[in-house]
This record gives structure tokens, C-alpha cells and sequence, in this order.
């Protein structure tokens, strides 16, 4: 054996649950793995423990590290996202050489990654910056892996990024994602969705328990069907198994849990930016607050006290057909969130000037991560079939599918809003449609009322130019002026 | 007359409408006012038609306006926010002495505000940020003022800024909101309320219109009608006018409109400083994507021609039932916005330091500006009898409001729902509404969810403590063990 092949394939920094897990997936698929951590005494317990007996070599200081790995050495970081990433760069620095490719795996900020990736780039260093889903479960046995960065890094982590993610219909879940930013950017609306896909199941739970008034375990029933068909995922599986999950004196174990949803931040950045770029990613929005409304816990026992809801009905109708409908509303609203999370990303590959590929994005969350699911195969074959699709509501497929759906998510959420059970995100979902198909909305009241209060002029609706409401004009009315007497005018602002 | 009585009382930057009109209205109030615009041919125009008549002078440079103002000086900036604020800051300098007052009046985001503050403090200069609302017509007839920044500026602009606002009620529209940056952050929350009051508006217009299929001259009469109960406000007011307003073929011209709002960015900071403080401001956030889908007309336009809604359904229940239900269900989303809105304020005061008067807030808003409205003095009543109320929901007065809007504004909610109009404002406060009066929310599942997958870890819900369920612990259990087996454990994040 040759001093180089003793030399590991890749290194990885930060020996938290998923840092230990991704080394021992990365060995599994036969790449020997320094692993490194600031408390190097996680690396003894690690190498004694969990790591025993396999290929997996520990370093006890960055130089070890680095000397310990072939060129162009490969180093993963899988530390807290913010200023420890720039601690260990800073770090690892002094023992890089050209071409070396630090690898950032954590939940950064993507302007962070597109500033990282411009200052090593700068220096003869490469810089990837990777989206890595699927949790402790995911990093073990195969995560959805999203890299983007320097392009010349590529070819050389590639093997290992595409043997190590999660395979699946044939295809590993990883591949380019494209410039720089772009990894961290399509990780971050995965979350996003992922915040707005357990929203959703929340509600529908809500609904199935407080709605229809059904006991946890009959709810697990539902969701182990719905597993079977169109919802079938990730997701749902593991509602599944939570609501299965029994407390030692027999008691759902759900049951017990405090409604305090907690957040690290992902789905926030995505709301934010979708406020930014100016599309309507209502729901992970909604799905954000949720969750913030929900951590006002004590407000909210002190209101319940206080603020009655509406009398008590008892459901009525066919339960049975009311479940199916909650199914496709589910199913539907989740359409909707995945439509408007690519909507986001259409808009940020302009900004960014990335070349994003839908097909490859979908087809990189089909396995491996939080929602992985047969759904994304349906988008993966929308964008496969058509790359120049402008939203996922235009693909014939999702088109039958919500017109098949319709009209029980109509009925589902006229209900929960009757009984005064709170969906947010089924309604935004269903809002956002109601408001996409539609030629006019009534912002043409918006519009008259900014120009009223603040002259801020207007344009005027095709098919409706005369001579003095001009198309391409800034219009401005005189809205004081006696009714009846028009005086509008161009407006140079 | 001594040459100090000559020299002005205030000196104006920037002379838009907005500045030309808050110049004549502080005139008309018995001040001498200095007015100086970078295009000095402003300054000329101004001087020879809006001013002519006035004790109004010019100035054709900044060293000249400042050798023609009192001391302390008092400056207002009334130019675009951004660097324009900072130029001009960075050009008055020179010629300022200690003690004297820079007053920005435009719509800067308050983080500047509170940079600049303390920059200027630093030199030994005031600054105070001020709110400005109100408009064209505001400015000219009295305008709400929300001024905040270094507290030693307040006695010397008090008197000017009081009698220069709006009157309401016996009471200046106009009081010193708090410490540095509160001025602006109370305005942009006032925006972003006005966003939520606009889109509530067009709405309930889209339901009186595609819903019960009204021509624009009845809705005129019903908004006409609104304008005399609870809604009473300026902006249904202008709603009605505007409905009312003819083009010259007798067609209302707010059917002419084109139906893509425009925006200036205020509702925004307002959305995405609520995701920042963790504050569910979601109705003020849909305003804003509803605002976003609008401007995607074209796309919607596409979108109509091949995606159907539901089978039209004639509406056949009471039709003046209904509107008053409409009615019922804008007051309502009406309050929650107000109650989300405030609670954000709550929020921010704790974060920055400030302590917010929230009655004062309200009762600034009363008049002169875009959202005064009869409602106001009912938050302010409220404010008034228990300053340290939790929120709006916990006043017996909007408490009692609610309980009779509520089963109107489901059904109204509900019918929409069918119809397919969409409903984001409506719907998200309706939830937002139904979650925060519930003790129990489902983000026990997302816990669960995110505790199977992420091993974020949870607490016990209180009453649900047993020996391995402690309440202060975080615990996380193996999910996937066999159910029926709790292997739960208190894990040290």
C-alpha cells in the first residue's frame, strides 16, 4: 500500500448526530473518512464507539486533519450555521493548498454562501456550498444531497456525493445544482416546504380530531391509508407511526407533547425571501406563523378562557366521504405549496443568474430527505416532460388532478371554517388558486385607492383604452373632482 | 422687527407634492417656513404659483437655507428614503451647529433611522425619525405625525409638529412615539395595517361583485352604507367614491383599471419584520403576496384560460343577510389585523428598548392619516381603560364585537370558499382568530415530527407529566423502536 492510498478520501468537521452519521454512511460506501471535531474528545468516543471496526480514521487538530487527506482534499463542514463556518475556513486556511474544496453541509444562509464561495474563489480554494436533508435517519443510510458552488469542484466530489445520497427510482439524489448560493438557496425552499408540508398534515389532523372528533388511533389509520395512495410519503409515514406511538399506560404518546412548534430558521429565510423576490409563497408563510402563534402558548391558554369559538356541531354528513375529501384537499394544498416554492426558485435563477434544472431539483428530493415522497416523481416527469413548464399548474397532470380535488377542498375548508378550526394553510392554498386562475382580482380597487390617497397612478385595463386612459400611460384621476367629470391625465412621476 | 424674526421657523427638503403640501399646511398654521429642493427650479416654481401670497421663502442651497433658520434649527427631509437621507444628512453637516434638529419625514426603514440617530448624536445633532401619513391631502390639511428619535429634539418641535397634524377627537394627531427608530417602526406597522385594511376592502368589493354578482353602483351604495356603522374610515370612504366615479361613457372607471397592485415596500418590512420577531402578523403578510400575485397578470391570464374554478352557483340565500354578514366579517379581519398589528409593536418594544404608548399610537392614527377611522377610537378606548392589556382580543369592547361578527364572518368565509373567490386576508385572520382563542393547537404532531426526524426533542404537555415525561426537560424518544415500547429519554441538546 502506497503512503497515499493510506491518505483518506474525505474529511468531515463537526461530530453532532448528523456529522457521525454522514462519516459512517460515506465508509459503508467504501470512502475512508477523517472525522474531526473542536472537542476532540467526541472523536475518541466516536472512533471507540460508533466507529469501530470500520476504515474511519480520526484527526485531533485542523492540521491533522488536512495532512491526512489526498489532494485535492475534500472537507465537509457540518457545524452550526452562521460564524463557526467562517471560524473553521479561517482555520482550515493555513493548511489548504489550490484546488483544495471545502464543502459547507450545514443550514447557511445562501447570500453567506454566495460571500464564502467569492472570498475562497479568491484565494485558489473551492467552495461548495451543499444542501444535506433527511436528518439523523437520512445522513445514515442516505441523504438528498443539493451542492452548488465552484463548478471545478464538481467532478471531484461527485463519486462520493453520488454514491453516499439516498438512491432512489434508479437515480441517486444528488446531483449539480448549480452556481454559486444555489445549493443553500434550493436546500432552504426544501425546508420551506417542509415547514408548509407539516403544517398541512397538522391541520389535517386537527381537523380529523377536533373536526370529525375521531380518537388518535383511528386518525393513525387514516394517515397508514393515505400512505397508500397520491400523499404517499415521508411525511406521512412517520404521522403514522407517531399517532401509533404508545406512552407506557397505554396513551398515544402525541397526546402528550406540548403544541409549541419550534423553529431554527430555515422556513423564516424562505418566507422572507419569497417577500423579497415578490412571489407569493403564501403558504409557507403561513406555515411559519403557525408556528410562531403557536409558541404563544400561555397567550393563547389565557384567550381560550376568554374568547368563545363556535357552538359545537356535530359532523353531519358522510364521514367517510369527508375523510376522502380531506385526502385530496390535503393533497391538492400540497400542489399548490410545491408550485409556489418552484415559482420562488424560477424567480431567484433570474436574479442569480443560476441555470436551475426543476427536473434534477425534484428529482434530487424523491429520496433521502424530509419530504421525499411520490409526488415529487409527478413533478420530476412535469418538468421532465416539458423544462420550459412556467408553474406546476400549467402541467396537465397536476391541472386533472386538482380539478379532480376541488371540490372536496372546497367542501373540507367551508367546513373546518364553520366549526372555528384554524387553516391556515389549507385556506392560503386554496386562496392562492382561487386568486392564480383568475384573469382580473380586484387589485383594480388597490390600484384606484393608491392613486386617491397617494397619486401613484395607474395603468388601464386592456380593452378598455380610450383617449384619455392610454395604454402604456401612468394615469392619474382626479378622484376629488365632481363624480361624473373626468379629468384624468397622464402623470410624469 | 429684529432680523432673528425674520429668519424661519422650519426649513423643508424636498418639495413633491407631499413636501410642497406639508409646506403649506405648517404656513397656514403660523409658521415661517424655508423651502429648498436639489432642482433649484422647484424651489422658483414653487415660490412663484403654490406659495405665492405665503410667508413661505426659498433657499437655493443648503448653506443658505441653514443661515435662514432659527436655532436650533429644525430641518424635514421629505425625499426618497435610502441614500438620498444620507446625502442630504452629509451635505447639512457644515453648516449645522449643536443642538440643532434633523427631522426625516419620509418612509426610511427604522434600522437607518436608528444608525443615523446615533451617528448624529454622536456630532452633537438631533434626529428625529417621524412617520408622515396621510397623503397628498394629509400633508396639506393635517397629516398623523409619529416622530421618535433623540428625546431632547421633542420640546423644540413639539408645537410645530402638534399644530401642523390632523385634530381628531380635541387631540393633535401627533405625540412623541418613543426612543430612537420607534417613530419609523410605528409608521411601517401603521403601512402595513393599511396593506391589510386595502386588500380586506377589495376583498369584500370581489365578493359583492363576482358572489352575488352586484353592479359597481349598488356596491357603491353598500360601502356608502358601511361608511355610516362601525367600518366608518376614510378608506371606505374613498372606496365609495371611487365606485362612484364615472368616465365620461358613464362606465365606472375602476373597472377600467388594470389589476396589478403596485408597492412601495413599507407592507413588506412590516411582513418580514413580523417573520423576524416571531410575531404572526399574517394578515398584513398576505396583503403583501396578495399584492405579488396581482402583479403576475400575465401569468394569471394564461393560468384562467386553462385552469377552471367551480360551477357557478347563484347565490340563494338572504342577499341583505349576507351583506351584512360581509359587513360583520370586515370588522372582524379588520380587528385581528389592529390585534396582530399591536402585538408586533408589543414585541419590539421589549426587543429595542421602547416604551411604546399603545393608546397614544392609536390615538394619532384617529385622524389625518390613511387608516383614521371611528375604530380607532374604540383601540384607543381600550388602551385607555387597561394600559397594559395583553392584546386587543382581551378588551371586553372587540371581545364582545367578535362574538357577534363570528357567525357571520364564517359564513361569509365558507361562501367564498364555494364560490371560489379568493380570500387570503379574510381567511387568514378568520384562522388567525380560531388559533390564537385555542389552547390547543396541532403543533404537538410537528414536535413529534420534528423530534422522528430531527431529534429536536419536545416537552410534556402540562397534566401529562409522568416519571419519564418530565415538564422543563426536552425529551426526545426513539421513534422508530417498537410502538408500545417508550423508550423516552431526556436528551442534552
Amino acid at each position: 500500500m502506497s503512503n497515499d492510498s493510506q491518505l483518506a478520501d474525505v474529511g468531515l468537521i463537526g461530530l453532532a448526530v448528523m456529522g457521525q452519521n454522514l462519516i459512517l454512511n460515506m465508509n459503508d460506501k467504501g470512502f475512508k473518512v477523517v472525522a474531526y471535531n473542536r472537542t476532540t474528545s467526541k472523536v475518541d468516543n466516536f472512533l471507540a464507539n460508533e466507529a469501530k471496526g470500520t476504515n474511519i480514521v480520526g484527526a485531533h487538530s485542523i492540521q491533522e486533519l488536512c495532512s491526512k487527506l489526498k489532494r485535492p482534499r475534500r472537507i465537509i463542514l457540518l457545524v452550526k450555521a452562521g460564524q463557526a463556518v467562517d471560524d473553521f475556513i479561517a482555520q482550515l486556511e493555513p493548511y489548504l493548498e489550490k484546488g483544495d474544496i471545502i464543502i459547507d453541509g450545514g443550514n447557511s444562509h445562501y447570500p453567506d454562501t454566495i460571500r464564502r464561495c467569492k472570498e475562497l474563489e479568491a484565494k485558489g480554494l473551492l467552495f461548495v456550498g451543499s444542501g444535506v436533508s433527511g436528518g439523523e435517519e437520512g445522513a445514515r443510510n442516505g441523504p438528498s444531497l443539493m451542492p452548488g458552488g465552484s463548478e471545478a469542484a464538481w467532478p471531484a466530489i461527485k463519486e462520493i456525493f453520488q454514491k453516499t445520497a439516498a438512491q432512489a427510482f434508479g437515480e441517486p439524489c444528488c446531483d449539480w445544482v448549480g452556481g454559486t448560493g444555489s445549493g443553500h438557496y434550493v436546500k432552504m425552499v426544501h425546508n420551506g416546504i417542509e415547514y408548509g408540508d407539516m403544517q398541512l398534515i397538522a391541520e389535517a389532523y386537527d381537523i380529523l380530531k377536533h373536526g370529525l372528533g375521531l380518537p388518535t388511533d383511528e386518525i393513525a389509520e387514516i394517515f397508514a391509508k393515505w400512505n397508500t395512495g397520491v400523499l404517499d410519503s415521508f411525511l406521512i409515514e412517520i404521522t403514522r407511526d407517531i399517532l401509533r406511538f404508545k406512552d407506557t399506560d397505554g396513551e398515544p404518546i402525541v397526546d402528550k407533547i406540548l403544541d409549541k412548534a419550534g423553529q431554527k430558521g430555515t422556513g423564516k429565510w424562505t418566507a422572507i425571501d419569497a417577500l423579497d423576490q415578490g412571489i407569493p409563497v403564501t403558504l409557507i408563510g403561513e406555515s411559519v406563523f403557525a408556528r410562531c402563534l403557536s409558541a404563544l402558548k400561555d397567550e393563547r391558554v389565557r384567550a381560550s378562557k376568554v374568547i368563545p369559538g363556535p357552538p359545537k356541531q356535530p359532523f353531519q354528513g358522510d364521514k367517510q366521504q369527508f375523510i376522502d375529501d380531506l385526502e385530496q384537499g390535503l393533497y391538492a394544498s400540497k400542489i399548490i405549496s410545491y408550485t409556489q416554492g418552484f415559482m420562488l426558485m424560477r424567480e431567484a435563477a433570474v436574479v442569480n443568474g443560476w441555470d436551475l434544472n426543476n427536473a434534477g431539483i425534484a428529482a434530487m428530493w424523491r429520496g433521502g430527505c424530509i419530504i421525499k415522497s411520490v409526488f415529487l416523481s409527478d413533478i420530476t416527469a412535469a418538468y421532465r416532460a416539458d423544462p420550459k413548464l412556467e408553474s406546476l399548474l400549467f402541467a396537465p397532470f397536476f391541472q386533472k388532478a386538482l380539478e379532480k380535488a376541488q371540490p372536496g377542498w372546497r367542501r373540507v375548508n367551508a367546513q373546518a371554517t364553520l366549526w372555528g378550526i384554524p387553516i391556515p394553510a389549507f385556506g392560503t392554498a386554496l386562496s392562492f388558486f382561487d386568486g392564480y386562475r383568475s384573469e382580473i382580482v380586484p387589485a383594480n380597487l388597490i390600484q384606484a385607492q393608491r392613486d386617491y390617497f397617494g397619486a401613484h397612478t395607474f395603468r388601464v385595463l386592456p380593452g378598455k383604452e380610450n383617449d384619455h386612459l392610454k395604454a402604456g400611460e401612468d394615469i392619474h384621476v382626479k378622484w376629488t373632482a365632481t363624480s361624473g367629470n373626468v379629468s384624468s391625465s397622464t402623470y410624469n412621476a
